[in-house]
């Protein structure tokens, strides 16, 4: 098993910290995974984007080119990393945010339910987390929730599992 | 200008930090950087590393295969490391713990250093980025501090300062 993954959107939605989060949760479960962030200008505003590979063996390259699955938290960000993703890959997107429609999509408005639950849009990321971790089963949601208590700041744990319970009941239907 | 770097050693000594710090100070210089780190196994012991890329120019290719500067904290991240250096390309070493020499080698005691101005092997690695700043002058020194500041666990902040310019101070020479 070796999946290439995409995390975008844009700057303050907390993609990176949604990479990292996955990226721990899978290494609890026992593979190997690489992690490539950029920083610079695009990271102040307009699309940015975390590569992880996950593997069951060691990874040699780490460059992520054709997404397995790509998730899009912003249009921009769609535009921009779509023509990346593999031909029979997955596109989650948050469709508080984002247009797109095809077959093989999933959808959740995270924002919307951010806002709805939690009374903020700072833990959409934490609920598409919840989503696509249902809905893919690439790694356990203990892994998942052991990682974001860890990696959230000090005193946001309880507001981040909640959202990441609501994305998981979501990606469970 | 494009530089690739590899820093390298054991889990626990901070070299990932190493990375994001370094990462963040060139963004503060206004520089595009990719990082790339690995979690799994090798992260729980043995040798242990992350990738730096910086340029002035966009970042297609995020994968370092000759690094042109490698920092190696451990024995073991040498021997894994040091094939991977670019022929030309400069290696800093943490002399308490690496045992090599050639003619382009810089080497600190990083380790003792941090015993001795701290009274803890923790700040070996910011040691290791300060000696490193100034010998190369990739980034510039307020970026690194302003760098160190966002970074290291809150309450670290003056001891980690110091320990950059104990670093610093003997890269200068």
């Amino acid at each position: 098993m070796r999946k290439e993954l995409r995390f975008s959107g844009f700057g303050g939605q907390g993609v990176i910290l949604m990479g990292h989060i996955f990226g721990k949760a899978a290494v609890f479960d026992g593979k190997n995974v690489t992690l490539t962030q950029s920083y610079g200008p695009e990271a102040r505003g307009g699309a940015c984007s975390v590569d992880i590979i996950v593997s069951d063996k060691d990874i040699h390259y780490p460059e992520v080119r054709k997404p397995d699955i790509l998730i899009s938290m912003s249009q921009p960000a769609l535009k921009t990393y779509l023509p990346s993703l593999a031909e029979d890959g997955i596109l989650f997107i948050d469709t508080s945010l984002v247009e797109y429609t095809v077959m093989e999509n999933k959808g959740i408005p995270a924002t919307e339910l951010a806002e709805e639950v939690a009374g903020t849009r700072i833990v959409s990321n934490i609920i598409m987390l919840g989503y696509f971790t249902a809905a893919t089963g690439l790694v356990t949601e203990e892994s998942m929730k052991k990682a974001i208590s860890k990696l959230v700041p000090k005193g946001t744990v309880e507001k981040n599992l909640e959202a990441f319970q609501v994305g998981f009941d979501k990606g469970k239907k």
